[in-house]
């Protein structure tokens, strides 16, 4: 055994998301689909409701002994198998018997992911809730706070940061939906050794539609969805979460990389809450580092890569294959924890960003007009034509830069600028209204969750 | 310049994918979307009708030079400042003042590189419901014809082949509606210099509501869907096309991969379509290699490591990134005429397969017996207990592979097996209920599309 | 904090590898790095040898709490920070002044970070040594057992078993070679807040040639390479590394690929040592699964998307990024178990892997001669014409499969074939003299390490 | 057929790299292949030499249609098939017989790629070496200008512009020596239909030394290395090639990333070469965006993806594998021009980057002290003891931010600070040294290519 207290893992260290998909929540989402079929066995009469309830009474994780099962892994390519000798030996004798009867290893295994992507999802959807929350706070606060627009690393024109808000709203918004749509899609899992239900059958004498029932009952029973087919090797549910999840770490890390950019020394627009020893540096008494927004950029980059796996074991051969269902596990528990730990630090990072009109407004002016120069060449290409009008002012701008001069007066006599033509703050088009939609959008996805 | 016929690209040469998202095409919808542009400006009376008109009339791919377009990249780092200034020559004169009015070269490749994706999609989807009809029929026409599951590459228990097709067909319908979903939702993009709409607005006379009304207009003409915000740092339509690609890529890889285990020359249960030329190989003349299976399963290894990046430059700063947006571009393009190409393909070969029940049956035999000895133990187990069952097939097993016999006999006088058990024929589950479901979920699938 | 034992990792459960790289070996390296700095600037005067004894005195795991090290990763974006308040916390007092002395974070982790690495690679090292050579014996074994040789799944001409394990035995002993170039490589990292070393410099009272050897002698303490530049900037230490796993699990993924196939039901040509339980399923009891090769196949899978972070993140700014380098952390632990438990899989599935020459024989006869039909070709172009000589052939397969028959019968008396052309067992061509190489290679390799 | 000029890749549009690797240089590669395996086999007597005359004299790619050979790939699922045709008949019907003689697909398609790569490292070295020579000037021109270094996005401490150059010039020549390496070691590709030379060795009546040296010979012809093996199934030639190519696009990312954050409108210490329209913008009249950078740094974003099939293409049954081999193939082009495309507009951005120690000298400024509260610290310390001077220096820092002082006025009477010590260009601790080991090597380097 070696454990993993999440010292390298900055993506998700110390936010609970590494419990949500460890070794105790595996082995009781495992006891809990034990417990269900069972318990659906017993609903259906194929099994005793007493043995049922045997099995529920042994059903601890205290029961298992985790080191054995890593060491059945090296044994069977799966845990399932010594899993299941485990719980056997701790039933009541009398109902060792029925204990996965008619069951495979993938069925378990499959179905608890799935409870474990259910845990996970949940917690994931809480704290994007409380990310837009504090987001849709600072859309409203800086609805018309002006500040630079930055294309290819240049100021561009001007925007508010409502609007930038506004666009990290709209990001957590699309996370949360499709975080949603895959929650209420995780499917169980019951095929049988080859996807046909048999054994499940077998055992049931014969039984077709209660055996057809079956698979609803164990679904209901741990509140996951039904499934249509057994999806042993049909592993659309797994490419469903993954792409749920990759959305959630890429909305994130579009808000931490725009973070890890305004909050440069030189920018210094937005700054995390500073609290002591929090982004201390072992080195540099004055440093205060951007802690959230790096946690969460880590774990924007390090999730794709890792669903590159679940996407490639959808393509793989017979009714179960080698190698490729066995390739999913551990990198469905990387990209769970992954995007959860993002979840938790964004909504810390979210609450508690400082944000500077001041500094912003300073910025704003570095350029010295020449950030308008979208606008003036609007204003003017009417009258000069379109690409006298770009020339000129390319090549006021071009001057202003060289000279330190404001753009107006590199213009100079050659053009007549309306006055206020050249203030930024004007000239924010339809930020405002943007930024208004994305908050309505917030307000109307609150509600259905509230 | 250098020109890709697709001579090293198995997963869509000649397949009509490339044509899809070539440089034509490209170049075509970005005209469109300079037309569209402008003539939903002349709708809001922003500029003259008839300079819309000779928008229109100059939007011919003929009038541009794509290795000018390219040079223009290397200048610019996009196309569009060079495409610009090509289309502003071949307009009338009196016209070109009102070229891109207000607009910024991502609003236009953005909207472009959706009607690429639209139209792709479009020819996905059609070639995915050939490939499901085609599926459809086999699985209707061995419904009950038994095969030996697989899992681990080992026999396992009986399947129907009729199952093993609907699971393919569950896997294109899931492709099918993922494919529908992101088809409908593929927005027009328009925000101008950094996402505020400004310069519209500006031309427009600080027209606030018709300014609004913009984006839908555009949409509108061009078939895509509305924006809710501008998304040039709003990345998720990128990410929900790439998540609908690779659910394509996946099920049908898994279709492919399948194939190419049944068509192996051991066990030849399946073969792809025969025809002069086809498969044959540049040394050795009795070959027949299945072709469409290498070149789905070609499709299904390079689309996951393609689509990272579009999913890593959801995670990029500003208001428009310098290297994640213009990472998208080929990627997006890859990912594309890889899925068309896969589906292309995959509509052929399950168009085209022919199916062996003899041979499924005699590999059915080749464990005489043991694939069904998870029946023989359900059987047993009730009366030995289920571990001593276990043993005791498993020893008989053991004994059987080493002497050659019969499971039947290799449990011999032990116990008593009823007549019949061991015909795997007889041991399929559910095998065909299930695929009966499959068979429906397409018919109402299919009524959709009809 | 959630335990990893391994349950869901295929790739490395119970193969020790988890314990190179789990948090007490990483804390162990972490304070063998503080020891050997300390150690070393004393040996330059710069700190008391008395300190350095003290905090040799006080390096022990025991003193450090990992879950509070976790909790610091949150905090400070890292675990040095408060990894070096927990070591200052133990030591005695009188030194604690000197603990970590002008470092920085990142020195005391990638320093560590390569000591995992040297842990690993040597673990690696040996375990393709110990497959190496069980693959030599296999090839000398059979060097001149002849089977068919599959390309795009069917038989295309004859091979010997012996080419075969020589191409295994190649690949492994290639991934023996750029472990142990990655291995001579691995670096110390000594740079200081930002890579001028500037902190040690000052405590060293300016002295520059002593504080220039600081990192020579750090490095010599830890067995690990000298750097040339402090390479907080400079990541190709661990992309080199990552190539060398990359090798590592894609050669012996050949092997894990090859096993998978020819130990199908259908080939039966190679099988995995049978040991109680080893390759059980939970349901069928006839079932013997390939397990080594399923957990090794499972690891070449996993490991190319791990590393794609690891070369990603070369390409990021500033003296130290944010994002980055956190990255970079658990990817690298990932890769290092993964590519080892490969390695140490391999070596079990290569040392008993058992070789049936009877099934080869009898797979070699189910073509019933079209495996030769390219030498037959060969013959009978000469005198008919390249292509005439094919149809010819072409024909007579096709005509041979579809009857029946053998390919001598079908080409019949159309053409006089000498006697024994059409054994395939004399169409193996130079498999022999090929796979000696390999043996010879291996010789080398293996008196350098011995 | 559908072109593709680069319009969608900036990564490598208008470099000439797309050339390099399009589809005339890979027919001419595959020409020059059958040319010298034809010339090879006429030395060694196997065919006539009027033969090998006759194939060189009709290997033109005037005689080749690209377009029916991508037709041919979805025929056969490789171009050599109907290449081989191609060539055939355009060659002498005398000669026609001796074309590809005992030659397979993968030995043509294999070997021409090998070819180049060869062609493309070659012209990536060059460019490498043009990068670091404008680098090493870089280097030694600013060698001891002072500039804040950042760690975290946060002034950290003082470091000099010649050191990060020097950062930079040490990555470019690690990517020189791999890429050497990997040059030297690109390998002919020489095995028949399964890697035996089977046919080879018939055509060649039998010989089996002749046969043996074959590959050599053709090796030598094409300025190959020679292989050992067969390596139709040892993938590890393409993995060496893509991490020399990774290490290639990060080392050159790093530039350009420091260079995208460094020319920010905020920071402003280096700027891109301004040329009329580089840089331009299609809205902005006064942008001058870095184009180099970005050019390079979507190279960088975009190969390790790409790379990932090369390396999960090792992994692949059989002797030739379905699916695996062809994957490669449109991966590796692209990973090639990619890396390519990367060098040549690397060596455009250092060739002309404009350094301004003025905005580094301000920058410098802008903590106002803070920047050497390390060196602060570490004269303090040894005095105050080690907490609280990191205490006493974290409070004055916090102070000095708060209200605008200067550290030194912030640590005011408490503290004694000598004059100097607050000068950030006097603790750049060993930059100069370390910048000259840089330079050192890269004139060892240069002079190994001159």
């Amino acid at each position: 055994m070696s454990t993993d207290h999440g010292i390298l893992a900055p993506a998700w260290a110390a936010t609970g998301a590494a419990e949500l998909v460890g070794d105790h929540a595996l082995l009781t989402a495992m006891l809990d689909t034990e417990v269900a079929l069972a318990e659906a066995q017993a609903e259906l009469g194929v099994i005793p409701a007493t043995a049922a309830a045997a099995i529920r009474a042994a059903a601890d994780p205290v029961n298992l002994d985790p080191a054995a099962l890593a060491e059945g892994v090296r044994e069977t390519a799966n845990p399932v198998v010594t899993f299941v000798g485990q719980l056997t030996a701790a039933v009541d004798p009398a109902a060792a018997e029925y204990v996965h009867r008619g069951s495979t290893s993938q069925d378990i295994l499959d179905t608890a992911l799935m409870l474990l992507c259910a845990a996970t999802f949940d917690r994931i959807t809480r704290d994007l809730l409380a990310c837009a929350e504090s987001l849709a706070g600072q859309v409203r606060r800086h609805r018309d706070t002006p500040m630079a627009g930055r294309t290819l690393t240049q100021h561009a024109v001007p925007v508010t940061f409502g609007l930038k808000a506004a666009t990290w709203l709209h990001l957590v918004l699309d996370a949360v939906e499709r975080v949603r749509r895959a929650r209420a899609a995780l499917p169980v899992s019951l095929g049988g050794a080859a996807g046909t239900l048999a054994a499940y059958q077998e055992y049931a004498g014969g039984d077709v539609e209660g055996t057809l029932r079956l698979p609803d009952l164990v679904a209901a029973r741990l509140g996951l969805a039904p499934q249509s087919l057994p999806w042993h090797g049909i592993r659309t549910p797994l490419a469903d979460a993954a792409s749920a999840l990759l959305v959630t770490t890429g909305a994130l890390g579009k808000l931490a990389e725009d973070v890890l950019v305004l909050s440069r020394t030189e920018i210094g627009e937005v700054t995390e809450e500073q609290a002591p020893g929090r982004g201390a540096s072992s080195a540099m008494p004055q440093k205060h580092n951007p802690v959230y927004a790096t946690l969460v950029a880590t774990a924007a980059r390090q999730l794709p890569p890792v669903a590159v796996v679940l996407f490639q074991s959808m393509a793989v051969p017979d009714e179960r294959s080698s190698g490729g269902w066995h390739a999913e596990w551990q990198p469905l528990r990387d990209a769970l924890r992954i995007a959860a730990g993002a979840a938790a630090n964004a909504a810390r990072l979210a609450g508690a960003l400082h944000v500077s009109p001041e500094a912003m407004a300073a910025n704003l002016r570095l350029t010295r007009g020449a950030i308008v120069s979208e606008r003036v060449n609007a204003v003017l290409a009417p009258t000069l034509g379109k690409v006298a009008a770009k020339r000129l002012l390319a090549a006021a701008s071009a001057e202003a830069e060289r000279t330190g001069a404001d753009l107006a007066a590199a213009l100079g006599s050659e053009v007549d600028v309306p006055a206020g033509l050249l203030d930024p703050a004007a000239y924010t088009g339809l930020s405002g209204p943007l930024a208004d939609r994305a908050v309505a959008r917030f307000e109307e996805v609150f509600k259905e969750f509230a």
